[in-house]
C-alpha cells in the first residue's frame, strides 16, 4: 500500500502513510484518549470506535492508553488495523474520518501505554565488547556467559518518560580509581543510549515459547535509556546497574505495530555457540530499523538494528523462562545498538573512547559527554512495503541543571 | 494500649492488639477490599467508611487495595489509626463494628496493595560478605563501594505474590566451572532471602530528603526474594540478578503501619567511614524485628533485622537522590538479613554454608537447598508499647515441580 493511495493528502515517501499506521495516547488539557497516526494528523480512536468507524470490541471506548488494546491480542489488532486502513484509502470514508483528525502539532503526546515492568537488555555485541573493555580494562570484554543467554537487567518503569520530557542532570556518588574515597555531586559523564524497545500486549503467566513471540508482542518505540557513567561504574558492582540508569528513561510516543514491521524482518546473525533449544527460533529474524542519533541537531552515530546478536524473541523466551509473568505493558529493550565502526555506536562513552576523542557538533563546539543544554534526538525508520520507510518519529530529550 | 483494653477477647499477648492494627488486601469470591486486623479478625475498611465509622475522606471507598489510602499521608493515616483505636476500645461501638468483621480464616488475603517499582538492596554486612565469600572465592568479599552507599538493583515487579502463593522451581541456565558449557533444566539450589520491605505511600517526583522517610513510607511487610542460585551465578555479571530472583518474590499480606513500630526503633549500627551528607539522618535509626525462618516447620533461623548496616531511611534516600521518583506503591527491601552466626543468617545457602552443611529438620531428614514440596515460613515480631509485641504474620510459600 503507497502513501499514495489515501484520499489523504500524503507523499509517497510518507514514513507516516498507511503501511505504518502507528500508535499513541494524546492529550489536551487534563484529558488523553489513545490514537493512531496517519501523515501528520492522529485519529481519535475512542470517538472513531464510538462512532462505529472502527470495530474494536470495545478496546479503545473510555481508555485514556492503549493498554487495554494492546491485551485484545493479534485477531483484535488485525481486525483494527484493517479496518483503519480501509477508513484512510476509501474516499467515501473521508466525511465522517476527517472531523475526527488533529494535527500532531496541535496535541500533546503522551506514553503511549502504561509501563508495567521495564527490562533492560545488552544485546549487540559491538557494544557488550566496547563497555567491557571501557568498564573492566585489562579483563576480556565479553564475559562467559554472553553469548548463551541475553544478558538483562530490571529497570525502574516509574521513571519511563515520553520524548520532549526533559532530562534532569542527576546527583550521585562517584569515585575514580585515584580518588581516596568517593564525592558527591551532578555526573559528569552523562551519556545516552539508543535502543529499541519491545512491549508486551497479551500477558501470560508462564514462558512464552519463542515462536509465541508475535501473538505477545505488540509492537515497538525508540528508547533512549540515559546513563550516568560515573554514577554507574561507581555502583555496579555486584549487584548491577541502579541509580546510573534510574533517573529517566525516555521513549518515542509512537508505537510502531509489529504488523507494520513484516517487510523490516532480516536474518539475524549467525550464532556460534549454539544456543540452547528454548533459544532457537523456526524463524531467526531481527528487524532491519536504521537509527539515527543528533546532538544538537549534528548527526553523529548510525546505529543499525539489524546487527543485533540477540532477537526480540529470543529476548522474550530467556524472560520468561524461568515462569516468570509478563503483564500488558511489559517494555523490555534491545539494549545499546552499536555497529562495527564508530559512527555506528548508540552511546558517546563509546563514540568518543571514553571521552578520549571528542566529537564536533555543527555549531563548531567539541563534546565528549553531554552538557546542561544539550539536546539529543533519535530517529529510526525500518523498510516498509512497496519501496516506503516506516517511520518510528522521535524521542528527544534536554539535559537540564540539576533539580 | 494493651490488648486488654480492647472490647474484642484478645489476650495481652496478642501480636495483633490495638497497638499493631496492619492492614491488608482481602476477598471473597471475586471482590475484594481494604481492611485492618484486630486480633484473629478482619474490619472491612469501605463498610466502616462507608458507614461513617472513620473518617478516611474517601481513602476506602471503592478501592481494591490500599494505594489510594497510603497515598494520603501522615495526616490522614493518624487520624484513620486513632479513629479506628477508638472504635476497637469505646464499648458502644461495639454494635455498629461487630458486624464488620470477619474471621481471618473465612477470606482470601490479597497483595496489600499494587506493586509499581520493587527494589532490592544488600543492606546486611553480615550476608553480603558471606555471598561474596561464596560468589567470588579468593576476592574481597566486601566490594569497595558497599560501606559508601547502599548497594541496590531493581527487581521485577509483576512477580510479587502475595503469601501462600505456590513457588514452582524455574527452569534456566546454569553451569559450574566444570561444565564446558552450559545446560538448561529445573533450578538444583533454590534458596529464600528472608527480609523486611518497606512501602512508599506519599509519591515525590524528587528526591527525598532522609529525614523525610516518616513523610512518604506507610509501613513494612515481610519479603521472601527466592533465589535460584544456580542461575544467578551463571547469569549475575556483570547486569546483576535476573532470571535467579525474578519468578517469585513472596510478601506477606499485613502491612504494618510504622506508626505501630515506634517502640521498635533502635539506634543503627555505627557507620564506619562516615557516609556523605545526604546519607546522614538527624535520627540514624533502624527497626528491632526479629525474623524466624522456618523450614517445614522446623525453625532454622532468627535473623536480627536490628543489625542492618543501612537503614530503611537511608535506602529510600539514596534510590531517589539521583532525581528517581517515587510511585505509591514503590517496594523497597531490605535485602537478605543475616546476622553474625550461621543460626540468624537469612538465606539457606549461607545457613548450609553453599550446601556444605546440610541441616537436619525435625523430621530426620536432611536439607542444604530446597526440594519440590517444600515449604518455608518467614515470621517476624517487633517490641511494641508496655511490652506488648507487634506482629507481623508470616510470609510463606511451597516449592512446587517445575510447570
Amino acid at each position: 500500500m503507497s502513501a499514495a493511495e489515501t484520499w489523504l493528502e500524503l507523499a509517497d515517501e510518507d514514513p507516516f502513510g498507511v503501511h505504518n499506521l502507528p500508535y499513541c495516547a494524546f492529550g489536551q488539557d487534563r484529558f488523553r484518549w489513545p490514537g493512531v497516526r496517519i501523515g501528520d494528523r492522529i485519529l481519535n480512536l475512542a470517538a472513531a470506535e464510538g462512532r462505529d468507524l472502527i470495530d474494536a470490541g470495545g478496546a479503545f471506548l473510555g481508555q485514556a492508553t492503549l493498554n487495554r488494546f494492546m491485551s485484545a491480542g493479534p485477531p483484535v489488532w488485525r481486525r483494527v488495523r484493517e479496518g483503519l486502513t480501509e477508513l484512510f484509502t476509501t474516499p467515501r470514508h473521508r466525511e465522517a474520518v476527517e472531523p475526527l483528525l488533529l494535527a500532531v502539532g496541535d496535541v500533546r503526546l503522551d506514553l503511549p501505554f502504561e509501563v508495567a515492568d521495564y527490562v533492560d537488555f545488552y544485546s549487540s555485541q559491538e557494544h557488550a565488547t566496547n563497555l567491557g573493555r571501557l568498564f573492566r580494562p585489562g579483563g576480556e570484554p565479553l564475559l562467559p556467559n554472553w553469548k548463551h543467554l541475553p544478558v538483562g537487567y530490571h529497570g525502574r518503569a516509574g521513571t519511563v518518560v515520553v520524548s520532549g520530557t526533559d532530562v534532569p542532570r542527576p546527583h550521585g556518588q562517584r569515585k575514580s580509581p585515584d580518588d581516596p574515597v568517593p564525592t558527591f555531586g551532578p555526573s559528569a559523564r552523562l551519556d545516552i543510549e539508543a535502543e529499541v524497545g519491545f512491549v508486551v500486549g497479551v500477558p501470560l503467566q508462564a514462558p512464552v515459547p519463542i515462536d509465541d513471540f508475535r501473538a505477545h508482542v505488540f509492537g515497538a518505540v525508540l528508547v533512549n535509556d540515559w546513563s550516568a557513567r560515573d554514577l554507574q561504574a561507581w555502583e555496579y558492582q555486584p549487584l548491577g546497574p541502579f541509580l546510573g540508569k534510574s533517573f529517566r528513561t525516555s521513549i518515542s510516543p509512537w508505537l510502531v505495530p509489529l504488523d507494520a514491521l513484516d517487510a523490516a524482518r532480516a536474518p539475524a546473525p549467525p550464532q556460534d555457540p549454539a544456543v540452547l533449544p528454548y533459544l532457537r527460533a523456526a524463524d531467526h529474524y531481527g528487524y532491519d530499523i536504521e537509527l539515527e542519533v543528533f546532538w544538537n541537531g549534528t548527526l553523529v552515530s548510525r546505529p543499525p538494528f539489524a546487527g543485533l546478536y540477540w532477537t526480540p524473541a529470543q529476548q522474550l523466551a530467556h524472560l520468561t523462562v524461568n515462569g516468570a509473568w509478563t503483564r500488558t505493558g511489559d517494555l523490555y529493550a534491545s539494549g545499546t545498538v552499536s555497529g562495527p565502526t564508530p559512527d555506528q555506536t548508540g552511546s558517546f562513552i563509546e563514540r568518543t573512547w571514553n571521552g578520549t576523542h571528542p566529537l564536533q557538533l555543527a555549531d563548531g563546539t567539541p563534546r565528549t559527554f553531554l552538557l546542561d543544554g544539550d539536546t539529543v534526538t533519535i530517529t529510526a525508520t525500518a523498510p516498509g512495503p512497496s519501496g516506503t520507510r516506516v517511520g518510528f518519529g522521535e524521542v528527544t530529550g534536554t539535559i537540564t541543571k540539576p533539580e
